[in-house]
């Protein structure tokens, strides 16, 4: 049943096929939209098509970029010899705002999950292991995410890595700045007692 | 601090403007635009530029439509003696959905709101008047929203409405369907009971 015209359905039909947005989202977005001035909504397009076909991978860290070479690998004041190993881009721009890393970076696009089947050929871990050859590399230090895929890709990593005869390392797991024990789940309280520190 | 290549945060910017979208969303929704084919990113954009070109207001009720007046009002098994009068598109498809009304709209665009500057004279109630002036109606039914805005609209209408000898009604408030008495609050429990029908 359409309760839209035919150029409203169709705008809510591409909305909703974002991730996080479902139908009813999408209906108030449109109405939102059809309501901007008709300048505001040219360049919300404009900038769509200018970001997908702009941005590249980075053909160093394979970071999302404009140019070539991202300005994380191009900057020669960051510590070359230090890659820090993240599942996506997004969690390279996570770190990049804590402010506190200096090294590069290497996105995977993705954890090993052979369950839906993505094996270590499908993300960018052989890039990962070319590069280690090819670059001199003291440290890599591995951030993919603290789930049972990113784990498995922490472990496939650290053993390749370990034979090339690089430190390699793991970020810590365990209680949340101003996380309340309380509400921690068992897991992470088994982790953060297993990585206590000495102060 | 850019944490992303221009043309990604030109594209952020662009998203955080639209409404229920902050900057973590926004930052979330570009990297999986960029990781679409160009061809659905390009549909994407069209469908924006093509619904806020296309659609404008029917002429008779102030639905969005694609033609110069909407289907709802073209359609002659509607009853075109009934209207029922919303503030927003949206109100009107929500009706739509129950399937139960065979009347027609009028889309108010809004409501009377003194506090922030929107008097009667910046929504559709001029032309809703202009309406019953010129059509033969024999019911106006009030589907405002249960604020003190569109209570103070459905005043303002009905005071005019029963001036021209046209009955008035107002949608009914109460319990929810499915709704525990328990979770309801205080003065929808007062217009339920207030609003009590025989069984």
């Amino acid at each position: 049943m359409n309760y839209y015209s035919e150029s409203v359905n169709r705008l809510i039909d591409e909305l909703s096929g974002l991730p996080g947005i479902g139908r009813k989202s999408a209906g108030r977005l449109a109405f939102h939209i059809l309501d901007l001035p008709e300048e505001r909504v040219k360049n919300l397009a404009d900038s769509l098509i200018t970001a997908r076909q702009k941005t590249r991978l980075c053909k160093e860290c394979f970071n999302i970029s404009d140019e070539e070479t991202c300005p994380i690998c191009s900057d020669v004041k960051r510590d070359h010899s230090i890659i820090m190993v993240v599942e996506e881009p997004a969690d390279l721009v996570a770190y990049e705002k804590t402010g506190q890393y200096e090294g590069v970076y290497h996105v995977l696009h993705g954890a090993v999950n052979p369950m839906q089947g993505i094996q270590p050929e499908n993300i960018k871990l052989k890039e990962l292991l070319m590069r280690l050859a090819r670059e001199d590399v003291e440290e890599v230090i591995i951030a993919t995410n603290s789930t049972v895929e990113g784990e498995a890709t922490a472990l496939w990593i650290s053993k390749y890595v370990k034979q090339a005869g690089i430190r390699v390392t793991r970020i810590a797991s365990g209680v949340p700045v101003g996380g309340a024990l309380e509400y921690v789940d068992e897991m992470t309280l088994y982790r953060a007692l297993e990585g206590r520190v000495d102060i």
